[in-house]
């Protein structure tokens, strides 16, 4: 049970009850323990809610209120636990590990391991990052396109420029290359950056506010939003799924025939025509973005177990998956376009959180710097084609719904 | 600190190093916290972690294990927190109200709390849903073509038996229609379903597999997988954000242009020139689902504090935000296609999520049946165009980074 | 060469000059065919172009002038040819035929009539409409959520009235269903009717416009667009992939293994591996709605043979392919899922477009109504079928470019 | 009526009927007009069809017979006019012009050409190309994810090597760039050529044909297609959208408020909420690529006046619209990304079709060269402009189908 001073929380709850006090300034007043249970005091007035197990974190508050979220009342426990072991053959993580994945959905972790035992089985996944970069975009409004034509142009003229302003604002990110787009009177210019082994978003946004400065000193346009959603953040855009966005990740394993048939109970023809019904023709009738099973399922619970930020798990779900039935048995592999992450920073500092890196090995920065962050890409991306194997071979052999009911409720 | 046998847990550990043991059956000989405490101590000595936080939750591991996780080692923890108290005017709910969030990401409390607070100023929020259905779509193997054209018409004639075997299988779901769709001699049938107060994916699962035997058993068709991602589930797909999933609901605003100018220290007019170069020209031009600021950021913050699936995310991102300088202010309003929430079943049973589910007071079935679930979706929405409403105005007068800067590290 | 009155044209020309006339109302002065020749000869003067082919059309100028186009000065040839003949087993169409095909494009022809052989050798090509429906979906402004709520549920309840009032338009089309669409204030209604032989977007809008007024009698909403394009008419939109528009019609043939090695001159493996990369993988990796090699082209140019409206290619691009390797050779398979096709109006009536039509023997009105409209998306997709057939070989044995190398210059 | 030796043509007709000759291989043994004749002759006779006016064309047989058709019977005719005159501002064209259209859909015109009257009116449009770049994207097989990535590096570090092969192959193309994607193992190569006056897709595929052995030869990679669908060729595809392809181009104008209430009947803020309804959130809800409301009508009827691929209008449709209501009247524009046009080459030496280019003053190679294929784009974006001007002042002021009824049958 977190520790606070009960007497000053009703004391400054009777300021908030007064007027006197605003409930999100209460950190001013008191330690943050006590602050958060000032307003579980006020909230539960309120609603007639009991906050008890709210109450009960083993967070640091002080250091959540300060970096993590503002109006604290305590913490939401998410079950953890861990597939695997598993090898992972990387570009960044070399060797067999557990999964860290946190989640309230029934069923799903027992499926990663199952995906993990048969991948680790054939020798562990083959996994690479192949494109890294995260991105900010503002907008600019223009007189009209002829200026918008000399802007795109001006941009293109001036990356070193745009390059030593924003690379200015920080220690550990540099700036890739700008990319303008137009459309009518507004021209968003797509930064594009190396953020080491941080996510990155944080120090885009930083970086690219004062390149967009500069922008407005150098040229006749007028910033009208630092982000244009031309990054893309947190929304479902192919600009992500063609371009990636983070990391861009691929893992792949090669099953033999047996293992496929003792294991996973099924045939490599099987999963392969599960893949290719479900996951390419049925994503491609639904007109989706990701031609995946489950990704999002294995990106949202590794997030979570590691400090990521849950929204991006929107873009993690971008994934193409490829079955295919081969003499010797399956290969199988997962392209995730843009995997959001990084082991320093947001939410990477809370304990619980940095316990999941720890359980990888690889919490803080990396050596040489941006080895963590692709590790974890990779890890995820070891995840996400565990998930896939077994959700798409119990499919193949017809008990996902018995499953769910045997495990799920 | 949960509560283990420290002794039966080493022991325990010890046969799972030697092999009689399993790590994901520690279950059938322990209780639940040794089984976690066991598993620790296995993935520490693998790992090298500490993992001394992840031990320390108050969940009940016995309830988790068996509904929740599997492999379970403990719970991550989450900083959660409130925005509000905000009006809300909904179909389903009715009354002001604190928002729960739950996130590792300074500055979005304080984002939408600040939006709450301009809502609550205006009146409020009014709120409504749209459509409700629950979707699960199985793709069948037929012969060819004529049998396509055959099973697609035998599902639209045979409805009533789909729905009477279907129903067979639950107590609260009801079968709304079924849709077929036809991909080579792939056929999608899409069934939807109205499954109240649960979000419903294992209802609409189960009571889908019935279904589907029926199917099989009347025509040609072979089942080949019970999802084939027409459903669409956690992919980002066009079918949900044109046909829905889960609950579709709006929420919108009506705010006088002094509560713009003073509150959000912008005008109606910049915040709606902000939104049509961002949320609409700029998604455009990135080839978006989403036509929004951040609605993923309160979808997940709030999906985290209540029990929802986190990986639903990804179509809970599909929001239209539209703001429209009017005379007298502004009007603000987002869509949320398919925010696919409960307040049963799943992850609601957990403490801190009821107890967020509390803080609404919409924990458990509604009456009548849905209106829970109905209110959960209206609170989303008006926490999303909470969030809405502030970020385009900050970016209206561009302190974006600013904030982040202060609140973000 | 058109005739026309020589010195009537000059004295119509001069008083353009002058200012008496204008352009677009010299039908209401002269001849069709001397009104196309004083407007050739006043752009002749502006350009300095000389007219003389375009002059020398065949066409009778006073029913196009009438129907088909204004401002006319003559007639754009394009070069039309034929690719089978081909078995089309559909369920209207039934019987060996030539397609008849207008393109600019070298190589193209030959392409199409290579798949023909190979389909016709293997007993034809199976083929079925599996859906149809003609949209036009106007957007209405409400007062709020609270209304658009309430439309939504009136026209869900007064179909019968709208139907009644749709249908005192036409003597031909049906309405079949409205489908609501909730986006902030605003009300999409997606009216879908049976068209019959009619491609039918104009008896859709006159029907439509009747019902939106019914709409706005009956309701407080105020009709802004009688398209809000959720139609969607010549865009490239997921709704009409998913849904489809017009005809759905799917298109396949099972190809001996001996035929693909000696006509198509690969395996049956190396063309599913071509489609899988290509057509589904890398679609999805480029975010795209069509998953095909060429199915605009075999569209466009069957649409320009039989006066179909060319800017509906957009949507007939919507095609998903499948090509599976089988013990005894090819399954191959295309879906358009919005081919928008009539054999009566528009520009079927012209001479050139009349006589495409008769070479597939289904001009005008089919019996039963529909039947022609039917029978010409069948064959639209078995040459589209055809053009993926013959590219996808072509592309798994390395000729594409030599193809075009000799054919297309 | 074209000219033929009617004795021939039989006699020819005699030895396909038994068997001796091939239908397609008659320009080898008769002049290209009898050879039509001789299909004309055969067709009939399968189909029961008369030929009279298809045979009734004035192109040259033997040219459009070696470059733009196979099997072919003669020409459709569809018929043409202009719209206009009106001032295009451009980077490439500067002038007032002409603007041929081909078309068989009534209305269509008019639209045009009361949009193109108000733009003159108004000073004219200006128009930008903002971007250049022709694709061809051929997918390689690799043996696994860490040979995709050498690849993919291999492919950036030798672009140089790249460049000299594809070039020598072209004495107009330069190669832009080349940028590799990655799904599973599969790696696909976009290659982007600036083609100047020439649409540039054959010059495109035969350079890139000998990149492709080049990377065979250099690496361990296998070509699996020419074109893996990334180009992105005839298909709606977000890459396209988001990159362009061919030109992207911007057109604009400024209508004075007294000019959009005489001329277009209506408001600058009508319009504006037309535009916002329709174009912006109704293609949003509908998950389009295309924001606009018509730009395919335009985009087609000057494809096919000017002798371009008319599939190609699939991706011409990707087009994004804004109309923003300002103080003195209304600012319009419209952004195509992917204009894929040319003034050499094709069809545009067909006799009509580079008459439609001459009303234009653009036939032939440009100087510099590429100034023509510019000059293309701004036309047919300035037309497009135009268009939508026109339908929605229509919308807005509600004859949308009045003006079908009128002038439509």
């Amino acid at each position: 049970m977190s520790d606070y001073d009960a007497d000053a929380a009703e004391e400054l709850a009777e300021r908030v009850r007064s007027g006197d006090r605003r409930l999100y300034e209460l950190e001013d007043y008191a330690d943050a323990d006590t602050a958060a249970a000032t307003r579980r005091r006020l909230v539960e007035e309120h609603s007639g809610a009991d906050l008890e197990t709210t109450a009960d974190y083993s967070l640091p508050a002080g250091q959540a209120a300060e970096s993590n979220i503002e109006n604290m009342i305590g913490a939401a426990q998410i079950p953890m636990g861990v597939a695997g072991p598993v090898t992972v053959n990387g570009g960044a993580y070399e060797g067999e590990t557990y999964l860290p994945l946190a989640t309230t959905e029934g069923a799903l972790l027992a499926s990663v391991n199952r995906g993990c035992s048969v991948i680790d089985d054939s020798g562990g996944a083959e996994v690479r990052v192949t494109k890294r970069g995260m991105t900010r975009a503002p907008v600019f409004r223009v007189s009209g396109i002829a200026e918008a034509e000399a802007l795109a142009e001006w941009a293109r003229d001036n990356v070193e420029q745009l390059r030593a302003t924003a690379e200015s604002t920080t220690s550990h990110g540099t700036l890739l290359d700008v990319t303008p787009y137009v459309v009518a009177d507004s021209v968003h210019l797509r930064f594009r950056y190396d953020t080491a082994d941080a996510m990155g978003m944080n120090m885009a946004t930083i970086a690219t506010r004062e390149a967009a400065e500069v922008v407005e000193d150098e040229t006749d346009a007028s910033l009208v939003a630092l982000s244009g959603n031309m990054c893309t953040d947190k929304k479902p855009a192919a600009i992500n799924a063609v371009e990636g966005r983070g990391r861009s990740v691929t893992a792949e394993v090669s099953i033999p025939r047996e293992a496929v048939e003792s294991t996973l109970k099924t045939s490599p023809e099987a999963i392969s025509e599960v893949n290719t019904r479900k996951n390419l023709l049925g994503s491609a009738k639904a007109a989706s973005l990701g031609f995946n099973a489950q990704a999002a399922n294995v990106v949202a619970a590794m997030y979570l177990a590691t400090g990521q930020d849950a929204a991006q798990v929107v873009e993690g779900s971008n994934g193409i998956v490829s079955m295919e039935a081969r003499e010797d048995g399956l290969y199988g592999a997962i392209s995730l376009s843009s995997i959001e992450v990084g082991t320093v920073g947001g939410g990477t500092k809370l304990p619980t959180q940095a316990e999941g890196l720890d359980i990888l090995g690889i919490r803080g920065s990396g050596d040489p710097a941006g080895e963590n962050g692709d590790a974890l890409a990779e890890c995820v991306a070891v995840g996400a084609l565990a998930g896939e194997l077994s959700l798409l071979s119990a499919l193949a052999s017809r008990h996902l719904s018995s499953a769910h009911a045997e495990l799920g409720r």
